[in-house]
C-alpha cells in the first residue's frame, strides 16, 4: 500500500452530546468490579460539579486525542466543566495543536510492519497513523511563535496561551480545538515537562538558531502559577486521566501551598481512570489511598476505575453532560489571573 | 456492622433493552485503541448472528455472575443469541443455581478486614459479598440431585440440565436464571471442570456418603459431546468472556473433530473481552492469530479486546440485541442432540 | 523458512542446582516490591519445608514446562520438597508426557506469520515452537493407554499413574519426568480439567471408538481424593503458580472437609507467583487475604508476588534448594493412600 | 504503633558485586517468555558496552531509588557504564539527593490506614515509608542552592550539577549518591520535568520570596543539551527503566538532530525493562518497534522485558558487571561539554 491508502481513514473525535449513558451508568452502579467503579466516579464528579465552591483540574496523560477524545475535552471547556488542566506535550502540541494546524490523525493497525512504514514517513501510535511531514509542520510553527516573542522566561501556560493567540489569528483549520477553546473561555493549560513533545523540537530550532537571548520554558513558573490557582481556589477536584508528570504535579500543588506558608485542605475530590497497578511502586499506579498518605488527597471522594480511557472517559463525560450540573456552574477563567 | 447490615444492598443485573449503545459504538469505531477494538468485535459478533450457518459458542470465565451479568446470558439465550455455552463451575452452580434457589449477592467493598468478614462467615469477591450459609444449601441441593439420580457416569452438560429440570419442578426463586433458560431453549451448557466449584461439594458428599456405585462426572463426555456439536454444526463463532478452561476446551473441539476422523473448517468468527495479555505465555491472555498457528481459529473474524467484562459485555450484547439480528436466527437446540 | 530450520533450537530446563541466588534473595528482603514480596514467599516457602507437620501442594498453571521449568518441578519431587501436585493438562500431558515420549519444545519468536506457521504444522507458544504432528502422537498415546485400561471411572491422579507405569515400562525418552518421578516418589498428580488438553484428544477417541463400556474421568473422584490428603495432613502450605482451576480447587479443599464433617484448619502457609491482578474480580488474581474470608487461607504466612514465573519460579526453588531445609523432610506418599 | 516504631528498618541498597547471575541468565536464554527477554537483554546491553563508538544513555522512571536500586546506579557510573542519564525528578531530588543529606527510606507495607500514617507525617510508596519532615528539609536545601545561584535561565542538568558541588562541599551523608558520583565522573543527569518532584518545591520558594530576577528551569536547554550529546556521539543504546517522561524525551533526540539540520543515525540498541503494555496507546508501553515507525529506534538490537524492574534490572546489572566488558571502556564525559 501507497502512503495515501494508508492515510485514507480519518479518526473521528467522539461526541458525548450525541448518546445519552445515563441509564447504562445508573445500572453499572448496582453492579460491581469496573463498571461499579465507573459508576462511582462519574457521581464524584457530578458532586464536583455541583459543589460551586470546587475548582475542577483535569490531568491528561497518555495518546487520548490522536484516539478521537479531543472533542469531548474541548466540550468540558465549552460548558465550564474544567477550570484548569495539566497535560503532555504530547496532548496539546503534537495532537491539539497539529490538528489545529489542519492535520488529521488516520486509523491505522498495529498487526503491520514498522520498517514500511518508515519509509513512507508515516509515525505510528499502536493502530493509529500520522504523516511526519505533517509533524514537522508543526514543530517549525512552534519555532516561529518563539521567533516572535519576547526573549525572557515563559511558563508553559503562558506560552500556550501565544499558541492559542496564533490560531485565533491564523484561523483555526479544525473543527475544534482545546488550546482554542482554552485560551477564549480562560481555562489554564499546563504542560510541566514541555520540552517532552513537538514543541521541543520546535524550541530548540529557536535557540540554536537566535542570537543572544533566547525564550525559555520555566518549569518552575509553571507550578508556582498552579500553586497560585490553588491558594485561589476554596475547594478543588482533580479528575485524572492516566497518571505520569500531570497527576503528580497536580496532586503536589496541595503540599507547594503549604511551603509558601498557607493552611489550604488537600483536594476534596479526586477520580484516575487508569491501566496502571500500584504493586510496581510507581507514582502512575498509586493510589488514592496512598496520596492521602501525603497529605495531597482527601479520602472521603475519591475513586480509581481500571480501565482503557477510550472505554471509560467518554462514559463519564456524557453522563456528567445529560446530567446538566454544568448549566448551573460558572468558569473560574483562572487564566486572568496570570494575563 | 453486623451480618444484616454488610449484606444490605443487592447486586441487580443489568438490562440490556434498557438502553441502546448503537450511536457510541458507532463512534467508538472510528476512534482507537479499546473503544475501536469493541467497536470491531460488536461488528463480528453481529456478522456471526446474522450468518445463519453459524452456531455461537459462548464461554465464560471471571465472577460474572456475581458482578450482575446474568439475566444478560439469560437474554442471550432467550433470544437465540447463543448455542452452546461453556462456562466455569462457579459461575453456573455456586452463582447461577445459588440465585435460582433463591439466594443473593450483596454490594461490598475491597477496603475492609477479611478476618472480620470470616467471623461473619461472609464470603467476598473482591467488592462483593455472599452469605456462606447460603452457599452451603446450594452444595446440599447439589447432593440432593446426585442422590436421586441413577448411579452412572454423567457428562456435566447432562448433570446441569438435571439441575435445570430441578429448578422446574420446584420453581425458581430468582428473576431470571441462565440454567433454567438453556433447559428449556435447548441450550447445552458445560462446565469442563465441574468438581472446581460448589458442584464439587456436592458430589464428593454424594461419593463419600453413598454405598456401592456412585454418580461420577465424565469430563471426557464433555469435550465429546461439545465435539459433536462441532460436527452438527456447518460454522461456528465464538465469543470468549475471559480465558481459562472454557476458552481452551472450545478451541481445542477443532482438532477433535480431526482426531475423530473429519475434516471440520476453524473457528470462523472469534472474540474474546480479557484483561489478561499474552507476554506471559498463558493460555488465557494468548492472541487469536496466535490460536490460528494451531488450526483452531480463523483470522479473517477475529477481535481481541483489552478490557474488564462489566464494562465491555453489556455494551457488546446490547448493541447486538438493538441492532435486532437475532429477530431471524433460529436456535440450533443442540440439548436435544442428547436427550 | 522450511520447518527444519525453525524447530532447529531446543528450549533447555533449567537447573537449580547449577547457581546459587541466596545472597540475591537476601537482598531482595531489604529492598521494596516484588523483590521484596519474592524474598518473602521464599522465606514462607523454606518455612513450610521445615515444618515437619506440614504437607506441601503444589499447583501449577501456564505454560511452564515449555517454557523450561520442568527439570525445576522434577527436582522438587525428587528432593522430598512436594506432596502432592494440582495442574493443568497441558502441563502434563502435552508438555511432561510429550517430552517423555521423545519430542521437544523448540525456541520460537512471536513476532512471525502464523498463517505460515500453519502451513508446516508448527504449533505456537508466545515465542515458542511445537511440532503438531509430534502432538498428534502424544494424543494417540493415550488413546493406546485408555484402550488397555478396564472399563470404569478414573481419577485423573489414578489415569496419569498409569500414564507414568507406561513411561516406566517404555523407558523414559527425555532426561527428565514430572509424570515419571511423581510415580517413582508417591506424589499424586491431579488435573481436575483432564480433558482440557492431549489427554481429552485421546480419550475421545477412545469413547468414540470402543463398543460397550468405557473408560471415563470422574472429576468428583479427584476432589474427593484432595480432600482425603488434606484429611491426612496435619498441616498443610500450598505453592501456586498462576491462578485458574488448580488454584481455586486446591484452596477449596479446606470447605470439602468441612462439608464431609470434619473440622480441619484453613491452609497454614500460601504463597501464589501470579500476573493477575485482583481488580477484575476473577479468581485467578484474587488475593490470599480475599481467600481468608472463605476460610480456606490463614493469613500469618501468605504472599502474593506479581511477576512472570519463569523470572521468580527458578529463583525461589533455587533459594530453597540451597539454604538445605529438605534434608532432614520426608516426603508424605500420598499416592499410596490410593493404591 | 508510634513513628519511631515505623520507621524503624531501613531500605538498604542492592550490591550488584555481591552475587554473580550468570549462570542463571545463561539458562534464561534458552527458555521462553520473560525470562528469555532478559537474557536476551542482557546480551544487548554487553553489547553496548563492548561497541567502542556506542554512547550509552540510562533512562530511569519509577520509585527506584527508594525501593533499593540506587548504589546499582552509582556502580554504573563509578565502573563507565553509562554516559549520560535522564530520570524523574522523585528519583534524582528526593530519592538519591534525600538520602545524600542524611535521610533514609524504611520497609512499611501497603495494609495500612493510611489516615493513621497521616497523622504521624508518613509518607507512603506502596510498601516504603518517608518521614515527611526530612522530605521538608530536601526541599528547603534545594531553595538554599537556588538562593546562592546567579539568577537566570539553568538547564536541569546544571542545577543538578549544583546540587552536586553542594555535596561535595557539605560532605555526602550516605554511603553513595548517583548525584555526588555523576558530578564526578563527567556524566550528566536530566530531569526534563524538574519542578515535578522536591525541586519543584524548593523553586517556587526561591522564586516566590526572591525579589527581582529569580532563578529559572529551561526544559528547552535540557531537550537541546541532550541533542548536542547526540551530536557528539557516534553511536548511542539506550537502556530504558520504566518509560514516562524520560524514556520520551531519549528517544526524541534522534529527530531532534534532524530539526536542527544533521543527519545522525537511529539509536543503535535499545531496552526497556517495565510492567505497562502497548494496548492502551500510551507511551510508557509502546513497543520499540513502533519507535522505529517514528525513525528513533534500530530494530536490530532492541529488546522489550515485560517485569517489575526490582526484579529485572539488578539481574541485568549484575550479569553486564561480572562479564566485566566495562573494564576496557571510557566515559565519555559529556558533562564537560556544558562545563
Amino acid at each position: 500500500m501507497d502512503k495515501a491508502e494508508l492515510l485514507a481513514s480519518e479518526i473521528r473525535h467522539i461526541d458525548i452530546t450525541e448518546f445519552d449513558p445515563r441509564p447504562m451508568l445508573e445500572a453499572f452502579g448496582r453492579m460491581a468490579f469496573q463498571a461499579r467503579n465507573l459508576a462511582t466516579a462519574a457521581s464524584i464528579y457530578n458532586r464536583m460539579l455541583e459543589d460551586s465552591s470546587c475548582s475542577i483540574i483535569l490531568t491528561l496523560a497518555g495518546s487520548l486525542f490522536s484516539a478521537g477524545l479531543k472533542n469531548l475535552v474541548v466540550d468540558m471547556i465549552e460548558h465550564n466543566m474544567v477550570d484548569a488542566i495539566v497535560a503532555t506535550g504530547a496532548l496539546i502540541v503534537d495532537q491539539d495543536f497539529f490538528e489545529a494546524l489542519g492535520f488529521r490523525h488516520y486509523i491505522g493497525t498495529p498487526h503491520v510492519e514498522d520498517s514500511q512504514l518508515r519509509k513512507l514517513y508515516i509515525d505510528r501510535i499502536y493502530d493509529t497513523y500520522i504523516d511526519e511531514e505533517e509533524l514537522k509542520t508543526c514543530d517549525m510553527t512552534i519555532a516561529e511563535i518563539a521567533n516572535q516573542l519576547e526573549a525572557r522566561p515563559y511558563s508553559s501556560r503562558e506560552f500556550i496561551d501565544h499558541m492559542g493567540r496564533y490560531l485565533m489569528e491564523k484561523g483555526l483549520q479544525s473543527e475544534k480545538s482545546v488550546i482554542f477553546s482554552a485560551c477564549q473561555k480562560g481555562v489554564p493549560i499546563f504542560v510541566p515537562a514541555f520540552s517532552d513533545c513537538s514543541a521541543g523540537f520546535g524550541l530548540i530550532h529557536h535557540q540554536w538558531n537566535r542570537k543572544g537571548n533566547k525564550v525559555t520554558i520555566d518549569s518552575a513558573a509553571d507550578f508556582l502559577e498552579l500553586t497560585r490557582i490553588k491558594l485561589e481556589a476554596k475547594d478543588t477536584g482533580i479528575l485524572m486521566i492516566g497518571g505520569g508528570v500531570p497527576k503528580n504535579f497536580t496532586q503536589d500543588v496541595v503540599v507547594a501551598t503549604e511551603v509558601l506558608g498557607y493552611d489550604k485542605p488537600m483536594h476534596k475530590y479526586a477520580i484516575q481512570l487508569t491501566v496502571a497497578d500500584e504493586r510496581d511502586g510507581a507514582l502512575s499506579g498509586s493510589t488514592l489511598k496512598e496520596a492521602s498518605s501525603w497529605g495531597k488527597v482527601d479520602t472521603v471522594y475519591e475513586q480509581m476505575v481500571y480501565g482503557e480511557a477510550t472505554l471509560t472517559f467518554p462514559l463519564l463525560l456524557s453522563d456528567a453532560y445529560h446530567r446538566g450540573s454544568w448549566k448551573e456552574r460558572k468558569t473560574a477563567r483562572y487564566a486572568d489571573l496570570f494575563r
